[in-house]
């Protein structure tokens, strides 16, 4: 049994005229026009396709198929349809229209499973509308109150609740998604790993943990004509001198990853020596032990540079996160499947952050990657061949229909 | 013939109290509610001196004390009332409450002068409500037509115009100050060289040229979490190289200055590496031959910076100004009445723009600074002291006298 590639690309290309760019990619932010045009046609989809539609309070899409035994906990697979502003068509679209051609492919064969499986699209899961990302599923499964994402605003001041309602997707508390045995989510690598390995298939292992930090370097403002170099404290050439520091620093230790990548400058005048300058760091490594010693190699740096250009600097940490690792009973499920169709394959964790993440708090999740050209996501260039997506979109198969054909307690 | 010290401070203690900050400074923009209110009290004391009161269609304020022989041009002394936000309560203040402080001592010792004296206060100076700076001097020599200078907005969208009328200082066309037979203009250092060489007056020799250039730096956007440090094309690393390059360039020349003062990055999201940075850098050198070979020197820098960071740039000039060189004559007649005075001088040029540069292209021009403590201003923390301001008062007093006494062509 395989799924058929040319139905789900056609349904992939439907998808990319909706916020469709100039430039060959997405606009189509959370709860947008866009959005609610995607929801819409998506909801089509999912009624031809015989399933339960339902909706959460926090506007996460549900399409339910019937096991067999409606008792067992459903397997469910997705990920989301939303985008970065200006994105790629296929960050997030390739795994809940995978997970549809899925439940069409058991359709047409007329396979029943065991347990339910699910389909999910969550809300909001880039954080490009409304902040933080992961968004919808990290409300469903309680790790954001409720109060917290409604409240939660857009750049115009739009509340989420607002947005939501608006919409017409804002849906009931009572269908939250609270039980699965198994979460499964097919996405785009976005990074270059599968491509330089030239492998089609990437099992993920779990999604590597990450910190933010917030630096603030104090120096003090001046007349830019009137201030001698060698009397400034430039909180700008402080905070540069930081920041290829940084990148130095990052570039000298395995799989390490250092990002800054805001930086706000104050006051802010073409003739005014920079008092202050506000920046972020982004630092993400596999390995907790690791990661863990980082923040004190970073504020060595940080403290090194000030005393050298005679100012002064804070650092916060904003959030962090640790790694994620996926149970190896999914990760063996997803390359027994992989090898059992011949394609090639790499265990790697993810650098970027998935709705699995959340969902393994709640339940066994795994996800697969296709590859991305050049590495590219957030980005209208961003590309994967119709042959991996098919690659994957068939690992999702059997590996979904293994799971739902599972026993267990109900 | 002296000043009146304590009159001079009181009137500047005045002057502090409109529009005065928590911290001490002053925040009075230009046309703005507080800006009306200082130029109501100023027209009082310009009428209390008996001086003829004249706005232009800038909203210069003139006051003229008529001489001996009112064929003759007159001698024009003065600055500008209007601060930076949150600036200080000396800036362009002292200059203007000065001269006002000259003509009432003239008149306390019924010293009459051959030629007429015209006081005056500059519109927005500062270029802190309405870019550029020097706007009211610029108009008024015809550097900046009238229809440029009405079309500036504020922030807020506000008109020039608008603002101008609203404000009740519209004055007329006619009115403009077209014929002088010198200009003298009071001011704070806003540097330290005074303090440092322990004199109380600076004769300024000119205002030191100035280049203002815009660089982009093209980089590539990739995930923070998913691109290794080595594939990247960080326009911001490849930035802070060029600052940090910069700012070494600038430290290894005597007299140079380079900043960079404001810098925006983009996308602007802690998790994406950015793919623009725009910055910009103030280039000042008192000697024009050697400022116009820095710009290649940036270029090499910018040049070399981007080929190891992987990135591209452009560098465009945004702004040029030539040095203005003070005549002579008015640099011996400050230098020689500071001496009879028995107070400090030091001849050096202004790494600031001032009125008195739009004021050079139609008459003999020069300045007289007094010391800022710890070289600050644009700052709530600015301060000259009081004898250091009764000094820079005398010298402009004496100098004043002298050339209005000059013979000449009406």
């Amino acid at each position: 049994m395989k799924i058929n590639g040319s139905r789900l690309m056609e349904t992939i290309e439907t998808s990319a005229v909706i916020g469709a760019t100039e430039n060959g990619g997405l606009h189509r932010l959370t709860l947008s026009k866009e959005d609610e045009e995607m929801r819409a046609t998506f909801t089509r989809w999912l009624e031809t396709a015989e399933l339960q539609v339902t909706v959460d309070d926090f506007g996460n899409m549900y399409g339910r198929r019937e096991g067999t035994n409606p008792e067992l906990s459903p397997v469910v697979i997705g990920s989301h349809l939303d985008t970065q502003p200006y994105g790629g068509k296929y960050d997030g679209i390739v795994g809940v229209l995978a997970a549809l051609e899925v439940i069409r492919t058991l359709n047409d064969e007329g396979v029943k499973t065991e347990r339910p499986i699910v389909i999910i699209n969550f809300t909001n899961e880039e954080g490009a509308r409304f902040a933080p990302p992961l968004l919808g599923s990290g409300g469903a499964i309680g790790e954001f109150s409720k109060t917290n994402v409604y409240d939660t605003k857009d750049t115009e001041g739009t509340r989420f609740e607002t947005a939501l309602v608006d919409s017409g997707y804002q849906g009931e508390e009572d269908d939250r998604l609270t039980d699965a045995h198994a979460f499964l989510e097919l996405h785009i690598e976005q990074g270059p790993v599968l491509e330089e390995k030239q492998k089609s298939i990437g099992v993920v292992q779990g999604i590597q943990g990450l910190a933010w930090f917030q630096v603030h370097v104090k120096g003090e403002a001046d007349h830019a004509g009137t201030t001698p170099m060698s009397g400034r404290k430039d909180a700008l050439v402080a905070a540069s001198a930081m920041v290829t520091a940084l990148s130095r620093y990052g570039n000298s230790i395995e799989e390490l990853v250092l990002t800054v990548g805001t930086l706000q400058v104050h006051p802010s005048a073409p003739n005014i020596v920079p008092s202050d300058v506000t920046f972020t760091i982004d630092m993400r490594h596999p390995d907790d032990y690791m990661r863990k010693g980082v923040p004190m190699a970073i504020h060595k740096i940080l403290s090194d540079t000030s005393k050298n250009y005679n100012v002064d600097f804070t650092m916060e940490t904003n959030y962090q996160a640790e790694t994620i690792h996926f149970p190896e009973k999914i990760q063996n499920v997803l390359a027994e499947e992989t090898d059992a169709l011949g394609y090639g394959k790499e265990l790697f964790y993810s650098g970027a952050s998935h709705d699995a993440k959340h969902m393994s708090r709640i339940t066994d999740s795994g996800m697969i990657f296709v590859p991305s050209v050049n590495g590219k996501s957030h980005h209208e260039e961003e590309y994967t061949s119709a042959a991996d997506i098919e690659k994957g979109a068939n690992v999702l198969l059997r590996a979904t229909k293994r799971l739902a054909d599972e026993e267990g307690d109900a």
